[in-house]
């Protein structure tokens, strides 16, 4: 079984759109964010750090999609759970569930890499083979 | 042939994160944007007026997609080209293809409903049957 | 002494920008969405309810001011402290302080009134005399 | 007179909030971008050319005000008008209007210094002397 792990949000008046449903653009947003949480939880460091120690600038994304099942509007609090579902050689796919109160809201998938500045033009990123030490602290 | 649109968009500073690129969650934003002005283009009146007229809130998203291909960054002028590639029964299927001076940075695909406010539940949205002088419009 | 609400919040890395410091109009959603914790937390119901029961639609603002002390950044855990400083005849005046551990990054203060959808024009807003059982709760 | 730029922008559905109109914080988005697209109308290279050649990172806010006059909804297209208002010693005053077909929907100020990273601290950013240069060509 994959390691998850749930990020919890309450939907804000802006984050709502003028049909007062979550304008669906936020969930990738959200996801992201969930994604970020999921490998804080795992214990690895800001990418900050890991920038500036081993040149990981973050883990971009090469492919996002989402499929919205139930709407949601603000002052709903709402449950984001997140997991790798697949490690690639150089991408890996994170898996998202937005819920609330056990309803299913929004299904997401994402394909990342790890990525590196592009030596040879800082605006460019290249990706990284998966860091073995990073898998291993997220399985 | 589909009907196309060129949406256009110069990226501001604060569409970019701290990687210095366009946030990805702002394609879908912008493609969002871009599915309306191609609406609009048709003459297809405001979702205002369309609800007032006949019911119709708008075309909320059941699914949507986007590959990631090359990173832009602020200052950039985008160009983003939008058709609709399939019409179903109760659902179409919008694409969308942002460039950079002829570049591709992302593509995008929405499945689409047209929708009306669920008569039983204020909160809640009904998908319609496709309006026939709506997909004609487009073609 | 005012009644203060705290609200939690941890810095986004979609919420920085490219000089990776948290875009400074987030500060202005955050605060609004402070504004709106601090009436659930006196018991005043969602806007929503609000609406169909005595047609109060929010509290939109009037005026909007901020002042930029120090930057935050992405995985930083922000507090923000809102109250009401001022009642009015038709407005009332709404502060907030985000802080990082006890630090000042940010001091806001609203102008904000109790609305209604003009009976005359659905896409226009008019201003209500505060209402006296909300004032009375929050005080 | 000061010199003036005109931006001009068409409010998005995903700009606008549950209440139908402009969501308030969008409009300080708004006056960031078109306080840039004055200084490159004035001819200022981009942030990321001034901070390679002479280490100027940006405009950040020192204080931000704006204040609402009338509201607005998608679909609608504005004009954003900005001027610098004052020069200071470490900082300059930035105003900005916003209209629709000649009406005043929004007035904003900024208080920006230019500044550069803090070289004790790649996360703190320090205000420089305004430079000369840069006012000239904004006069």
């Amino acid at each position: 079984m994959a390691r998850t792990h749930i990020y919890h949000y309450r939907i804000a008046f802006s984050d709502c759109d003028p049909a007062q449903i979550v304008f669906f653009a936020n969930y990738f947003k959200w996801f992201d964010t969930a994604s970020r949480e999921f490998f804080t939880a795992c214990g690895i460091p800001s990418w900050r750090d890991t920038r500036e120690q081993r040149g990981i600038i973050g883990t971009p994304l090469v492919d996002a999609q989402a499929s919205f099942k139930n709407s949601a509007t603000y002052g709903e609090d709402i449950e984001i759970e997140s997991w790798i579902e697949e490690w690639r050689g150089k991408s890996f796919v994170m898996k998202h569930i937005a819920r609330r109160e056990g309803k299913v809201l929004c299904e997401g998938r994402e394909v990342r890499v790890f990525a590196m500045q592009d030596p040879d033009n800082a605006l460019r990123i290249k990706a990284l083979p998966i860091p073995e030490d990073i898998r291993a602290a997220c399985e």
